[in-house]
């Protein structure tokens, strides 16, 4: 597992905001968990407290013969069981927990190094999940999202997250412009995604701390964003559409600027 | 639009596999396009030939303003008719077609040319939109996919693809290995990813014409697959997490495979 590059506060210390925010549409504050991969990684991040382990016995099968270290006690359950606390496509691979939310950094305990992610109000929570674990895959040191217009930290992001939601902490702010703000105070480079900038990515000067800002597809970013980013870049495509899914553009982005930054 | 790389046998001297594949879920053989990108891709695209227009009136003023040719007369609707066609997460935007399936060339009829990108057994609507959207920023000659264990090109994927399925060539083929022989002996390099492989992606030496490989997620390539490939290949991720999303992938070989080749 990725070390965690920020310091938590205790609970009773952070603003009540970004934690109400992650809450909002579960029937309590409780996050749900589906998926081998993503339910692993939660088991195995002592950050992550479970409430409740539900598991198939093919699953309470594969847990043991594969080691994993349970931290409550499983409680068998039928495959249709899972299937009906999901909607019809979702692949639950006979695991399902009930967890804590994880605490979110404020800006202010990011370290000043390596790669940050900010999503300026990417709402899809397939295309956000897709990002955390590319953001995983990259070591990126945090994803930066909006209070409002994002996904939950639950459900359908965590699956496509694939187990990164244990591995990439998310800071969630208010205000983008004043996030971002708060990153170039803190000696990160802002560079901002737009299909119709002039510049490629790959052949503008990218240094360590680097902050990459993606916008919503067909909006793009905000105008303020933009305007608070120090450069703005695309990506070179030679092809006759000239904009990504916003998962596979994360993906470009974050590979070039690993390459540049090595 | 995209110059097609391929030339189409008239419809009576074509294979039936594909074309019936194509058909299998809809009432009939009519495909589903909605959303903006989509529908307005379909309109321009001289091959494909629209039954019925569905527009709302806000969208029928948008073409207009665009000055977008209609090949057929628009049916006015509301809103909510279109969304009672589709699921309720379906982003129509005011615009639906029902359309012919395009043709599936045959392999034969590939150029031996710049990059192919095989599917093999990739299911996942979203993520097969995304790969062929991507395929067409990245100018790429045609996608290879299987028969069976492949999404239709039609509604979802369809979307994902945001007018790809325009101007990127589906080669429908039975057998996947009997579809890569083909590709070998046409002088391609088949490359396929696996995400164990020792060599990365990045450092190996790729040339034109290319075929790079792709399994689903989580089975990644079938043995009999990537037995046929030429080499194995890696992406090299620093990060925690080893494998991605597989459009992400796709995007990251694609990216690759094009510096590699200019």
């Amino acid at each position: 597992m990725g070390e965690r590059q920020w310091q938590s506060k205790p609970r009773s210390q952070r603003r009540r905001g970004p934690q109400r925010d992650l809450r909002r549409e579960s029937t309590d504050d409780a996050v749900i968990l589906y998926g081998w991969h993503t339910v692993t990684a939660a088991l195995a991040n002592p950050a992550r407290r479970i409430r409740r382990l539900l598991a198939t016995e093919n699953a309470i099968r594969r847990l043991a013969e594969d080691g994993v270290t349970l931290p409550i006690t499983p409680e068998l359950v039928r495959p249709d069981a899972l299937a009906a606390r999901l909607t019809p496509d979702a692949v639950h691979q006979g695991l399902l927990a009930e967890a804590d939310p994880l605490p979110s950094p404020d800006i202010e305990d990011l370290a000043a190094s390596g790669i940050v992610l900010v999503l300026d109000q990417i709402t899809d929570p397939h295309n956000v999940g897709a990002i955390l674990r590319t953001a995983a895959a990259f070591a990126v040191a945090a994803v930066v999202t909006t209070a409002r217009h994002s996904p939950e930290a639950t459900g359908v992001l965590a699956k496509s997250a694939s187990g990164a939601l244990e591995l990439v902490p998310i800071v969630t702010v208010q205000n983008l412009a004043r996030g971002l703000t708060a990153l170039k105070e803190r000696g990160f480079l802002l560079v901002g995604l737009d299909s119709s900038a002039p510049d490629d990515l790959a052949a503008i000067e990218l240094r360590s701390p680097l902050a990459l800002v993606l916008g919503a597809e067909g909006k793009g970013l905000r105008q303020l964003t933009g305007a608070t980013c120090d450069r703005l870049a695309r990506l070179n495509l030679p092809g006759a559409i000239k904009s990504l899914n916003v998962s596979n553009a994360a993906a470009l982005a974050l590979y070039i600027a690993a390459r540049a930054m090595t």
